[in-house]
């Protein structure tokens, strides 16, 4: 196991599944053991799906945060706001999710124990994929295409692909129900009445979508402008698995960027266009090449990426992602298949993090058009718009579309309303094209989307005119781009590219290191005298102080432990900084990963830690200002 | 109107209800207003008791809760956790949620409307006692007598007043319903199957109570020390009142102190023992005095407050509540009455802070004793306990109580068990005077707590004897003292007592200003050119970049708007620090409150500003070490 683990720690990226899992196994461990999460409520058994932060992991997470503040709100001028996770039914039938945030279940028809339907059928075809050595070409040819296209099964089809295969329960091998969805959302109820539903929410966005109006008069009634929010975001998952990648609670750190559709473009751009890094467009994943080095620059001036807004943000997920920690080797940026997008997206693209789970998504970053303020424009009735005022009034030639309702009416009975609406909906272009064939053939061919049909469309149902007008402004739906981080899931992520293991002095044990950066660091600096002595202590006590004093986390350790299995202990901590007290007047600051030794006055002690954790000055340059120091007692 | 403002802005204590309530429409109207806060799904017509934060209210937020972790997390080396919302049924059913997080609600017979009884009771007695000229003296006292005892009525005598008096519904008046209790927790369901219930968190503190045993391990099994969590917490109000004060959904900050039963005392209370600060003893209520400044260590010494530990923290509370800009004459501690305190409680004092709506508990500071701790192992079956190690073993002379069980049945059948507790609950003393007792009378009345009555015991149901044994350890159960947070009520008293107005220069018009310390400020810094040109615009963003590399939050201004009106509209975001661009060299920095304003070359003016910003400087200092400015143009 040993040699497997070390295998996995160097070289995870392409390491066999059981190295993968050895190495997830002694990361996790260490996790756990180090209280850097704790499954929630563990005394009473836990729930799947809930983790605790116990305190290094939650003082990672609250460096992550603030880090995630300074680099997109402070340095962006985002409006940042926060709202509440208990929301009412209305905002979330307006947004979809009330009708189409699920997932499909089947049950258990003994035992009622549910399952994610989807789930069973990919184990299925795994495992026969991994362990049937007598299958045919064919039938593993039909497996992979199943794998491949899980997330398109409709629920029939995923129904009767179950029955097909006699897949059963795990387990109890009992029969199983027919799929049917199951609406990821907890469901609770506002007040005492019982006659208001509420929902906890599944995504922040929302409550920035419903505020737009004010946020818009906040920001001077300009476009473009962000707004962000961190909290908590729920999901009823229906078996969580994948530990803490799969959560039924989790914090989201969302921004929605309002821009004009039809300027897309962003100032700041020319600041990312130069960055490199592994890209994953469209093409080369269906054509089966793999993710490649692209300049941000060219992505976007070639058009795989849609917009420079949307390259902007590619661009700063990238620079947040890497000075976190994240391993750029194993960080891409993968585009959505034409199948995986919402319909109403122009472009989208996930960082995903390559973990011993695999790929993971964890920022999706999606040129969401205009729906969501439509949507929300739709079921308040409030108009949810901006405008850009002219200099001065513009004549223009208005395209205007009349449908004859009456006429409709006796062609198209009850689903009048679609064709009309679907009538007044035609772009530009389709309307003049639909007035000339009008004109030449007396009737038209005309899809409505809204009935999955195409109608047939007479001359006396609809005018088609121009008309000059003079407008003062032009208001219009704000296009939303918006990058949505897991929070989570990276600083999982984070853990497994931080972590590593180096043999002790003697050679006798491996032990456990995190290289978290110093910005990301739950403690900062540890403070140890070498030994149990009222002086060393005493000098221990003052630089303490300091570091509080400047804000700096540490962690004193007093006790008599040899000084090897105290760095050891921070290690493992992912404490980068080290002051030993071995004298009055000078103590040593050991930097964890190249376990160097620097000789400092006691007086300059904590500015120093100060200064390198702060990233005023690097370690290289500590390192070549101070005098070295080499000790036995070191890491014995 | 404008009269009855600015006598309750000046002198806000005592003004009248209707100058309280003017004074606080100008504050709402003003947060609301610059999106301090904003109604939740306000274009949906909102849900009564949620609200969010604005952009500057969230900016606020967040500075409060980064001083909280500094002041608490950081200085007393606290381990913070990060636990779930949604919490499984058990756990809140070990708290005693589940059964007793109640409040007595009546409903409309015809409407079914709900509303707090006690609101209705206490809405008709005060209505009474302002309106009704002709109400006798005894009548008055009886209301008077309701009022002060409101707390303390069951359901029955609650429902009984409402019938004697003839309360109806508010606005229909309908008849009511008899009171009965509505649970306050917002339930849902975890995970798919419907059978595992699970509520909202009512508080965070749980989630440190059940992660005990793995924190006293990861702080090297030793007590004391605090645990400590930030996060949101939910009550399903009947009917939210009080605006921002009494809501649905609200963040928490709660520390878990845990400590030694034996030892309450605390190393670090000479460090608040001389602050003096207005405090309400429990004596001083009862006795119709009011608050009087006291000094801490008095307090302690004199055993007003029950121990160190809990002295000191009620320092820490008042130094952090300070430090924020709370009004030191508008805040004090007041001590819980008797009936006010759950039973188990030993000592508990609330930080109070006297706003529009009267005196509000903002901060509970309480010793809560065994009480959660002992709650969770019984329920879990897993010991939350500490142990303190001897460094050598230790006769000890044990009591032990052996109730005879199979006489206590006969003698007392189903309130058996009950005795039996009662029985091996009691004291050393009371155990020896029991046996003296039943020794020379044969038997003794004792009373039970929990049957509420006092029972007959004989010498035959109980031996008490002494026993010796050594022991190497003290096995017990920590208890908790335990500061608990109302973010959001801070924050609105910080409003109420931050907000000022003045005369705008030319007297025509009120100005509206919040004197938050730049602590607290949503920006603490915005940048104007004087006038709209090229050369200052340049100046502006260069000082801007800098503000940003020194993570200085500041907005930049560069509409063409006056620049007293420019510095009207930051004033009113209480926004500390103005950097007017009136040369190519050198910027005037203006200080809100005095609107004072130095002159300060470019390239120091970032500096400058983050200086007095972080309190390394303060402005007086700043004050005497530049030339001062005086401007025509300033203000105006």
């Amino acid at each position: 196991i040993e040699r497997n683990l070390q295998a996995a720690v160097s070289g995870a990226g392409d390491g066999s599944a059981v190295t993968k899992e050895a190495f997830r196994q002694a990361v996790v461990n260490t996790l756990e053991r180090r209280l850097f999460y704790i499954p929630s409520f563990k005394i009473y058994r836990g729930v799947a799906g809930l983790y605790d932060y116990g305190p290094p992991g939650c003082s990672v997470k609250s460096n992550v945060l603030a880090f995630w503040r300074q680099h997109f709100v402070l340095e962006e001028n985002m409006l940042e706001v926060d709202c509440p996770c208990v929301t009412p039914e209305i905002v979330l039938k307006a947004s979809g999710h009330v009708d189409k945030f699920t997932d499909l279940m089947v049950k258990d028809e003994k035992t009622g124990t549910c399952f994610r339907a989807d789930h069973l059928l990919k184990d299925f075809c795994n495992d026969k994929l991994q362990k049937d050595l007598a299958i045919s070409a064919e039938k593993a040819a039909e497996l992979r295409h199943i794998l491949a296209t899980l997330d398109d099964l409709s629920s029939e089809e995923l129904g009767a692909k179950i029955r097909e295969y006699g897949i059963t329960a795990p387990d109890t091998k009992n029969p199983l129900s027919d799929p049917y969805p199951f609406n990821l959302m907890f469901a609770t109820s506002i007040g005492p009445s019982g006659l208001s539903p509420g929902y906890l929410r599944p995504e922040t966005a929302q409550g920035i979508f419903v505020n737009f109006k004010d946020l818009y008069y906040y920001n001077g009634n300009k476009l473009p402008f962000a707004a962000a929010q961190i909290g908590q975001a729920f999901r009823n998952e229906i078996s969580p698995r994948q530990g803490l990648l799969r959560v039924r609670e989790f914090t989201l750190a969302e921004i929605e960027h309002f821009v004009d559709p039809e300027d897309k473009s962003h100032p700041k751009f020319s600041e990312v266009a130069n960055l490199k890094f592994l890209m994953f467009p469209r093409e080369e994943q269906m054509s089966g090449q793999s993710a490649k080095i692209i300049r941000l620059g060219e992505a976007v001036a070639q058009g795989t990426v849609n917009n420079e807004t949307l390259g902007y943000f590619i661009g700063r997920v990238y620079l947040f992602l890497a000075r976190l920690g994240i391993d750029e080797k194993r960080l891409r940026f993968r585009q959505h298949l034409a199948n995986e997008m919402a319909h109403y997206a122009a472009d989208c693209w996930d960082a995903e993090i390559e973990s011993s789970y695999g790929w993971i998504e964890c920022v999706g970053i999606a040129d969401r058009s205009a729906y969501d303020l439509r949507a929300h424009t739709d079921k308040s009735g409030i108009a949810l718009v901006a405008a850009e005022k002219f200099s001065e009034p513009r004549e223009v030639e208005k395209l205007v579309i009349t449908p004859v309702k009456k006429e409709l009416g006796l062609a198209f009975k009850g689903s009048q309303k679609n064709v009309v609406e679907a009538l007044e909906a035609m772009k530009e272009e389709e309307a003049w094209q639909m007035k000339d064939n009008l004109e030449t053939k007396g009737e038209v061919e005309f899809y409505v989307c809204t009935l999955s049909k195409a109608v047939t469309i007479k001359k006396s149902m609809v005018t088609i005119t121009k008309e000059k007008k003079k407008e003062h402004q032009r208001v219009f739906t704000p296009s939303v781009i918006e990058p949505s981080f897991g929070i989570g899931r990276i600083i999982y992520c984070l853990y497994e590219h931080s972590y590593y293991m180096r043999p002790s002095k003697a050679g006798d044990e491996q032990l456990n290191v995190f290289r978290f950066p110093p910005l990301v660091a739950p403690i900062k600096c540890t403070v140890f005298p070498l030994v149990q002595n009222e002086q060393y202590e005493k000098v221990a006590k003052d630089i303490s102080k300091s570091l509080t004093a400047a804000g700096i986390s540490h962690k004193i350790d007093i006790t008599g432990t040899s000084i090897g299995k105290r760095y050891a202990r921070t290690d493992e901590l992912g404490v980068p900084f080290a002051i030993t007290v071995d004298s009055t007047t000078s103590v040593t600051i050991r930097e964890r990963d190249s376990k160097d030794q620097i000789r400092v006055n006691v007086g300059e002690a904590a500015t120093t830690v100060k200064e390198v954790t702060e990233g005023i000055r690097t370690w290289e340059d500590v390192w070549s200002s101070f005098p070295h120091h080499s000790s036995a007692s070191a890491d014995d």
